[in-house]
């Protein structure tokens, strides 16, 4: 389907070279950055910093160099691949010339000084601790969205959602969530309900060795479609999924008391890696060969470890698995059982630790603080009490210090605005995926049942992964669902899950 | 010691903050060529040859760019130091700017063509498969001889040795080797006869089950002084030291039936290990603080393994090691019987599979004819000739067919021509600094004994380690022997160790 980028323009060609390069650069940092993770001994860490600095620091070069936008002036791209290629590359620069070295490098060092306090301050649930650090980096966050902003033509909040997934605007996204917020505040008490009327689950009673665990997670991320002779799965304390699309690296976190820790972790991660496998190969370390953004990404993860694999076919198989593989009783195993532990609702103050139906409250509520950090309304000072208020009004509870409330994330902490709304933008990609793939596939149930994904991972690559970068994030959705983003899929999806007796 | 670069110089710190970033690349490149070998999935290859080339892309362009030539011009260091970290700048930008980009693409085109079909020849035992590509790899190294050579100021083949290890000439090898020569045609029948005389060694009979391989070679590498928060220890098919020195890694191959093997392969990198280890932080990727060159680096593993680790004093030590790590008849782990098995001297046809005494004559061999055929005077047709006449004379032995000739090894098939010496000229610079430390350390052989390697590895970080490439080969050995390159040294040793009866 994709072709090697071809062109009898030099211009393009001398991009496409260029760009090349900068890809290469990133897939190197990518493997720098895994290994520092999964197995850098920690001495290595300083050196490694230089490393990756002088990557970054090459990339930009590359990038912002005078011969870039003199061929992106001059260049035409033949064919929709290569134009999409070109659009993007036009983009990167854009948004790498948008802001003067000086601010970069107050960035860095604000978010730097910031993220070091947060942990101290979030360790003692003082948000004080933080207050003055944060605010630097909202003022230059704001500065940043500006700069962004006025690159792009976009709004200051929109330009920093761009930085994550290009394609979708606030305006798309208020609406979404006001819908869901009124969806919720009837579903929620009505799922609690039922949940409460079928009694508690049976705990699965460990201990599950590590090395067993590591093979069932190997077989089932295998059973997804995940190819060793392209892919590694090994350890770190913070389960991500890294590499390139050849070589792409998953790693989790085995607890012998706790099996779905890793194992549901590695299906998710698994998600994310079949996305990255099945990116064009024919524009390997082009920009319109990569992912076409966070929530596009999350989807992927999401809809293999959320739609299907904890799903009530899915589990019939991952139950007589997780038997074969660690004996004992079979009664917990059983399919209704597993579903009672691991799709259970909860209010909570953890956005981490939230069940699928109460995440987006979360997101929502860090959507709507952080556009009015960024676009004014909300000041710094006032954040601890608005998150209260917030959480209160979403869920209806309030955290008990700050801690649980507005240091729990590092992500304003390190800089990052506009990040949030991705993973529930990916939750209701999901969903309209899956829903759209049920009508291509009316066996699907069945086939999950057998273990069998062959026939979803092929439509999720033909639907998402194979197009690349080539579509943002609405025109992906209209691509592969006929529609752009459509809540009505995901609210479907847990009424059907929780709301039927 | 070192203390970090700094001069009011400012073409000489643009020159600092420059090298910094290119040493930084080279390790981000050693880091993923250690992942190529230890634990990249096979899929990946393609991928990281796009990323290991853009990274010596970058790197080279950083090191040509006309600023460079500038700043070089118009740099002064202050300190010595400083001075030998130009001296290096200057040196290393003179190699980089000595061949046209034509003659490199040419090389490494050429390299890559024969380094394919040698595989073949070599399996096939047929030199004819591969002697057009191999006579076209020779013809290349010539013109790149002749124009490293015109740049430095050194005659071709010295330009080649060069490249490896710095500091030494083929003029001061010649008569080394000559000597070393004449002293095996009589030591050689000695030996063996001494060994026959002695009757076989008790085999140490396994299986060494790999995870107590494991365990007892990461121990022993502490033992040396090895320290695993700045260390790995992993597995792949050849084993190396690779990484840098705040993060050095160490690959070994485990045989279940043979425990020397990884044993003492991993005592052999562990030395490679400590010298970069000890390299002077305060110039971490400055050229100063690399280490002096290849044959200063084999000095170092050999100093370690051979040296030290088969001394009959730490062989005691070794040998209760083994027999606590693996149980059953402690007979054949008496230090005596260890010597047996560990320092066989044996004529063969194979260099790597060599003893410490017949080795050299292998490297002989190849010196005298890699510098024929650099400096003329020997065709690549009369190749496979003169390599078994050659043999003939050193070893008394002529190789049946050309795979366990001329064809067994990669280097000059690569294009790595001047490389060789390095092997011999470690081994010989090993026993002369052992000879010194032992004048410093009258109680060594107590100390290793008792596996006590920290006077040792204190003495040989201040004598080579922390110098950095501060001193080219010669100087290195003079400022920490007392004189430059001297094979009496390496032949007392061999003497002591193979001649007593």
């Amino acid at each position: 389907m994709s072709t090697p980028p071809s062109s009898t323009n030099a211009a393009y060609d001398r991009l496409v070279a260029r760009f090349g390069r900068i890809g290469a650069i990133g897939e190197a940092a990518g493997i720098l950055s895994w290994d520092a993770s999964a197995m850098m001994p920690p001495g290595g860490g300083a050196a490694r910093g230089e490393q990756l600095a002088a990557l970054a620091g090459i990339r930009h070069d590359l990038l912002v160099a005078p011969e870039v936008a003199e061929d992106l002036a001059a260049a035409s791209a033949e064919g929709a691949w290569e134009a999409a290629n070109l659009r993007l590359m036009r983009h990167a620069h854009r948004r790498a010339t948008a802001l003067p070295t000086s601010l970069v490098e107050a960035i860095a060092r604000a978010n730097s000084n910031c993220e070091k306090v947060w942990r101290i301050a979030k360790r003692d649930a003082d948000f004080a601790k933080v207050r003055p650090l944060l605010e630097e980096v909202v003022r230059l966050a704001r500065e940043e969205a500006q700069a962004y902003g006025a690159a792009l033509g976009l709004s200051p909040y929109d330009a920093l959602m761009d930085g994550y997934q290009p394609g979708v605007t606030a305006a798309d996204v208020d609406p979404v969530f006001a819908a869901y917020e009124s969806w919720l505040a009837e579903a929620l008490p009505k799922a609690e309900a039922i949940q409460a009327a079928r009694g508690p689950a049976m705990p699965l009673t460990g201990p599950f060795p590590v090395a067993k665990q590591r093979d069932l997670c190997a077989a089932m991320a295998a059973t997804v479609g995940l190819d060793f002779a392209h892919a590694r799965l090994d350890e770190s304390l913070h389960p991500f999924c890294g590499g390139n699309p050849s070589d792409v690296r998953i790693t989790t976190f085995y607890d012998e008391q706790n099996v779905a820790k890793a194992l549901l972790g590695v299906l998710h991660e698994t998600g994310h890696a079949m996305y990255e496998r099945g990116l064009p190969a024919g524009f390997a370390r082009q920009p319109v060969g990569e992912a076409a953004g966070m929530a596009a990404h999350e989807s992927q993860s999401l809809i293999v470890e959320m739609q299907a694999c904890r799903s009530n076919a899915f589990l019939e198989f991952l139950g007589r698995k997780l038997h074969a593989a660690f004996g004992g009783d079979p009664t917990p195993y059983q399919a209704a059982n597993l579903a009672r532990l691991w799709r259970k609702v909860e209010r909570g103050f953890i956005r981490v630790d939230a069940d699928e139906m109460t995440y987006p409250a979360h997101v929502i509520l860090r959507f709507r603080l952080e556009r009015a950090l960024i676009e004014g309304g909300l000041e710094v000072a006032d954040l601890p009490a608005a998150w209260n208020e917030g959480l209160q009004g979403l869920l209806g509870i309030t955290p008990p210090d700050d801690a649980l409330g507005c240091l729990q994330d590092i992500h304003w902490h390190d800089g990052a605005f506009g990040y949030f709304p991705s993973y529930t933008l990916g939750a209701m990609a999901a969903a309209q995926l899956m829903a759209a793939l049920r009508r291509a596939e009316p066996d699907l149930d069945a086939q999950l049942a057998a273990g069998d994904m062959a026939p979803m991972m092929r439509w999720l690559n033909q639907a998402v992964h194979a197009q690349g970068a080539r579509l943002g994030f609405q025109d992906l959705l209209r691509h592969a669902t006929g529609k752009s983003l459509d809540p009505a899929d995901f609210t479907a999806h847990l009424s059907a899950r929780y709301l039927v007796d």
